[in-house]
């Protein structure tokens, strides 16, 4: 049987002082999930600590230097050729101001008791259910 | 402030034909958790890809080849010197036997309701309540 190989994505809910979660919308340009609400994150390159490619990444998307506090949950999908599997922290900002990268289209500060009505990618809609029931 | 780097350990609940799943007994020579019980798996090395980190972990652990099957859920624990993130997977033994390494004293196929039972390494304790009450 062929089994589909799994890549790792790592992926942050990053809240403000008001307990608020930081989505981005991804650009209607993306090959998928066009114009869903994603969170921050990405995958990992090889050869890179997964704690050091998550806020290479949140930088990346956001502008945003963040902390990371601690697990949050995980997700995964699948495409034709591989499954991923989606390992999703907390974390807070530090320093920094938003500054969206092409890949993203708008970004939001949502209230965990909204997060589970955004058009979110398909993927993490679960864990937003969960999240939110376990947060507010 | 100080932050802790994050280390991230990929575990995996393997779980044979009537539903049982393995777990593996530390050797009380471990310098963390002696003789508690633990999921096979460990941490990626750099530059290594995470499920094949898993299956290698396991291959050594356990002499068992096994198929990844999705997402389980996360753990984490504390260290003087760091933290770990713990994304714990779901697997079917494909092949080989049972056989251990020095690392572990003892093995057990365990029936999902006595998983909360076991002793188990503190960190698991939580996910194993919720895994437990997801699966029976």
């Amino acid at each position: 049987m062929f089994e589909k190989p799994f890549a790792l994505s790592i992926k942050v809910v990053v809240l403000d002082a008001n307990g608020r979660c930081l989505l981005l919308k991804r650009s209607m340009s993306s090959k998928a999930n066009a114009g869903k609400w994603d969170l921050p994150g990405g995958k990992i390159n090889i050869g890179e600590r997964f704690d050091e490619a998550l806020l290479r990444e949140v930088a990346e998307e956001t502008g945003l230097t963040i902390a990371l506090q601690g697990v949050a949950g995980i997700a995964e999908s699948e495409s034709p050729s591989n499954r991923i599997a989606y390992l999703i922290l907390e974390g807070r900002p530090k320093s920094g101001e938003l500054l969206l990268s092409r890949e993203h289209d708008d970004c939001a500060w949502v209230d965990l008791r909204e997060l589970p009505a955004m058009d979110l990618c398909e993927q993490f809609r679960s864990f937003a259910r969960e999240y939110s029931r376990m947060h507010t």
